[in-house]
């Protein structure tokens, strides 16, 4: 498949319907996932937090997990190794464990299944992961769904906009930093994941309020600052969040290229954000000569640690 | 107080006695904190699981917060207005909130409360912050932290070589980033964090394993790199690892400077990490010509926020 062709079928990818049934019974929830396919359960854990949520992206589970977890696995391939290792674990100690994946190894460990359509990069199933916990846990309204499929399909046929920001960027050699802030803190991490995939560069995210408690010190010095280009988003946030933006700006004598969400709802406003990115750093690699599509250094590694 | 001074309190601060008295009896733990005030919090919820500990680094707390609920409060001012709104929330929700400050508001809102000794940045009490909570949930053997105690003052007294470090970072301008791996993840964002304050410069933490999944693809290519500075630690780690340490660099190209961390248990480890730290970003600071204790801007954008 055309890289665009992932990229435009993230609005299909909303009206996925599989649901997790029974999730209210469970006293903590662990969602695993590394990279592409973590990005799912940290974007949740910041809309959900009637239970405790644990994301996990590493081999070790907590010492918690027990036979009233629900232990949420997440690989897109169902081959990544840290999340096999912590399934086998999480379900030793006899918690109810429900894996998401387009196959693999965990489609065949796990009693609870749900599969994801194949044929995609990781990172480019973010809605075939997301989608199934949002419809499980907070049961959004259709209505609010059906529109952010629009939304998403409206990115698809007009985002030249997208592309003479990416032009930018590319032109000064820029590295990008993205600001965050709650509930979109793993969007602006989604962000610095793309730019590294997509685009082959490097680049960080933070969020407010924590960054003004240290990042905001040496903004202000002109430490290598040229080299930098900094992102926030724009979402109709409290006023104190606005000001708080403002005034980082202000004494770290910065400008945030503010992007505007669309949409009305949280759900919206967040793919809106995420499909932004996904655009940017799609069109950032193409100026750069790079393929958007290539991580072979993601799979060389993973050979080489078989 | 001289902040060479604030650096030697540490090995002091092993030796800070207060705990939290029947922590056994709670189905959550929220620990919340913002800065410097934030990463022992950050840092214990990497070494306990036996419970979820819920890190919190904002105004709101998670709704799941209730009567069965432990909130820890920690702001070494007792005065952050994040951390005050937090707590008079969990207070309103019928948690038990206890308090670690020097004073401040905090103090006078709840009603257990331990007082850590004042004059310092919050950044340098962290041994006041981080002991309470492992002497309450892992109750550490006492030669364990006399050793640490006394590892950490031979390193007050002996740090030339850290200095040397400090002095190349500062000959190159580079940007530090700083690789760490469970339980120290929080360690390399300490260091970042301290990067930012005592030295001034922007820097950056990510950790193993999640970091192969995305950071390492414009590790390869060229893109800027002449400008980092790479870091990760060395603790005896698992081989597995050690491994992917290694493959990442060369599949990366990159090198990476790897400190080895003294001690024989993890908490000597991080403490020994921590204060490595503590000193090359002070140092570098020193070079920089810059003061190491200031934090104007910090400061100047809580004023203008109040």
């Amino acid at each position: 498949m055309d890289f665009i062709e992932e990229l435009h079928s993230l609005s299909k990818q909303i009206s996925f319907e599989p649901t997790i049934q029974g999730v209210g019974d469970h006293s903590s929830i662990v969602i695993s996932g590394m990279g592409g396919s973590g990005i799912a359960g940290k974007i949740f854990s910041e809309l959900y937090s009637k239970r405790p949520v644990y994301t996990l992206d590493d081999y070790m589970i907590p010492e918690f997990v027990n036979s009233s977890t629900l232990f949420i696995a997440m690989s897109y391939s169902g081959n990544t190794e840290e999340i096999i290792a912590a399934t086998e674990e999480a379900k030793r100690r006899g918690a109810r464990v429900v894996a998401l994946s387009s196959g693999g190894k965990l489609s065949e460990m796990v009693d609870e299944f749900i599969r994801i359509p194949g044929g995609l990069q990781p990172r480019s199933s973010l809605g075939y992961m997301l989608v199934p916990l949002l419809r499980s846990f907070i049961n959004p309204d259709e209505k609010v769904m059906k529109r952010t499929q629009e939304l998403l399909a409206s990115m698809d046929s007009d985002n030249q906009h997208i592309k003479e920001d990416a032009a930018e960027l590319s032109d000064g050699q820029y590295i990008p930093i993205i600001y965050g802030f709650r509930p979109y803190n793993t969007v602006a991490y989604r962000w610095k994941t793309q730019f590294n995939e997509n685009s082959k560069v490097m680049a960080f995210s933070s969020y407010f309020p924590e960054l003004d408690h240290n990042e905001i010190i040496p903004l202000g010095p002109t430490y290598r600052k040229e080299v930098f280009r900094f992102y926030t988003f724009d979402t109709d946030m409290p006023e104190r969040l606005r000001k708080r933006i403002d005034e980082t700006e202000r004494i770290g004598k910065v400008q945030f290229r503010r992007i505007k969400a669309e949409g009305e709802s949280t759900i919206e406003k967040l793919f809106y954000l995420i499909h932004y990115g996904d655009y940017l750093t799609y069109y950032l690699g193409l100026l750069r000569g790079t393929d958007p599509r290539d991580v072979t250094a993601i799979e060389e590694l993973k050979k080489s640690l078989a």
